[in-house]
């Protein structure tokens, strides 16, 4: 493979979940500078969650996101700034402050069935001159054919690029394979991938992605990210520029940043624990699994069936009522069996 | 894929790298009761440089392994006990004792280009009445061909199966589909795989290796294992089942020991850290990592390029005296340059 891969580093917004949205002014000057020194081409800062993501319910941020937005456009010379609004958390009053604060791509992203809600914040995004990225989570939880049918909708409303996020890290490499393949042949802008280590394969499935034509990578250095963590930056730059594509990314500079200014950030490491294994497995979201430990308490039950059963039925968030109900349904079924 | 998968848990054998080859007979004793109770096949216990391995230079064990060993068998009732030889560190006296003992399976290991050395060992082990597992160790650093030969000669020796190890964790899954292949052409024993997550590939150089015909697995709960861990069996478990393929083991039950019993033995995590990706990267033993350091500090250069260097000119343990060389070497040309 002779490719050119881009790389946008994702550790001061997918990241921000792994240190409780605590992230300071300070601490994000740091992290920039030693990307923007490594030539990472785009570094995403925003909540967790996106725009406007501090809350009580998404976790409140430590620092206001416009701040560290703003140490970001300062501390880079080569890198650009992106961040990312999920329709229905943020707003376009947050993009154009975004905006308005240097800031040069905006990720827009909606569940892997919902592209419409993207329209108007796509299209704003290009008014405002900003590069637009579109992007599908959970798209584990889509037919390929939906899935393709909801990017080319992206792309119709004006995305330069559309990624395919595996945001439970559930997806096999098989399956990344066929769906990228399907993704790019109907297709005319970039496809990328972003995807989560819950099952071991972020690295793997980042590489299917590549072989089928992704050019557009999430990277997450030191792994900082929801659940298991993202593909590995450093990590992936090294196995890239080993299968001959370019990234570049400058391998000891970004080793060293990992090393020397990520990792001491962190307090504790990411790992793939049992919890974000049951994610994976199942392939829900992280916010089920407390609501799922709490029904399975109360049901004498164990909170994997739950998590499982809510996979199968693709239970999204937004949904978490229904926890309780399949929680009550596993326990009746089984009382019945005994 | 509908297959049997043999996995072989070693947490309690190269994992002794990562707690400095200090585990108790207590921990080893309920590491191990966890295991059989998830219905794991085989576990291996030994020096993480195998049998006989206790030493100033490979590292003092904490409690002798016999002991070790002893404790492993009687917390057995499903799983069987392997050990690990390789010839030069460990010696058919200690095979016997852990024959005594009621260990079940030698797993003999040597250099990818040295399997006549394991003609005897292989040979005792068989005459023992053990089940008898020869493996190839840095197993990027030979040819197909190359490879392909020293397998046949441990099968010629008697093994059971032959095992290609990726020790620095440096293939990548197209490299490992292709050893597999070749190995599953021309031998008739079950070909077996264990990786290494230094490139954050362990699990998808594993699926690669299954994908082409390997049926016996290396895996490591919680990721115990020299360098950046192993593949993480609890994950490999889960990965499995998603493909269909069989291992006989209970997840539910291996991921609980993995998160109450193995995870608070350890003081550090496995991660992915500069260091392991380095190692993997250049395709060189651990060993190698402070020798380069005190060089690279001597002749003022960076510590990698000598690694990668020594990965280039297929350095193996034992050349240690070569790292000067090369770091002189590479200090000289530089100074020309400049």
């Amino acid at each position: 493979m002779t490719k050119q891969i881009i790389i946008t580093e994702v550790a001061l917004r997918d990241g921000s979940h792994a240190v409780a949205h605590q992230y300071t002014a300070e601490q994000v000057t740091r992290v920039v500078r030693g990307l923007d020194a490594a030539r990472v081409p785009y570094i995403e800062v925003s909540h967790g969650d996106g725009l406007g993501g501090s809350s009580l319910q998404y976790g409140l941020s430590g620092t206001n996101e416009m701040e560290l937005i703003e140490a970001a456009v300062a501390a880079c010379r080569n890198s650009k700034i992106a961040v990312l609004l999920l329709p229905g958390i943020g707003t376009v009053k947050e993009l154009k402050e975004a905006a308005a604060l240097g800031v040069k791509m905006a990720r827009i992203g909606t569940h892997v069935t919902e592209a419409d809600v993207s329209a108007q914040h796509i299209a704003k995004a290009k008014e405002l001159g900003l590069e637009t990225v579109g992007f599908l989570m959970m798209s584990h939880m889509a037919p390929v054919e939906k899935l393709v049918e909801q990017a080319k909708l992206m792309e119709s409303y004006g995305a330069d690029a559309v990624y395919m996020f595996d945001s439970a890290g559930a997806l096999l490499p098989h399956q990344v394979k066929e769906r990228v393949h399907a993704l790019r042949q109907s297709l005319q802008v970039d496809i990328g991938f972003h995807g989560h280590n819950n099952l071991s394969l972020a690295m793997a499935n980042t590489l299917a992605a590549i072989e089928e034509g992704a050019v557009r990578i999430d990277g997450s250095i030191r792994c900082l990210g929801a659940g298991a963590g993202n593909t590995q930056t450093e990590v992936l730059t090294a196995v890239l520029d080993q299968l001959g594509c370019q990234t570049g990314i400058d391998l000891y500079q970004i080793m060293d940043v990992a090393e020397e200014i990520v990792a001491p950030l962190l307090q504790v490491p990411q790992e793939i624990t049992r919890d974000s294994l049951v994610l994976g497995y199942a392939g829900v979201y992280s916010s089920f699994q407390l609501h799922a430990r709490r029904a399975a308490k109360q049901f004498g039950i164990d909170a994997r069936d739950i998590l499982i059963e809510l996979g199968k039925r693709k239970v999204v968030g937004g949904q978490e009522d229904m926890i309780i109900d399949v929680a009550a349904e596993l326990a009746r079924s089984r009382a019945v069996v005994l």
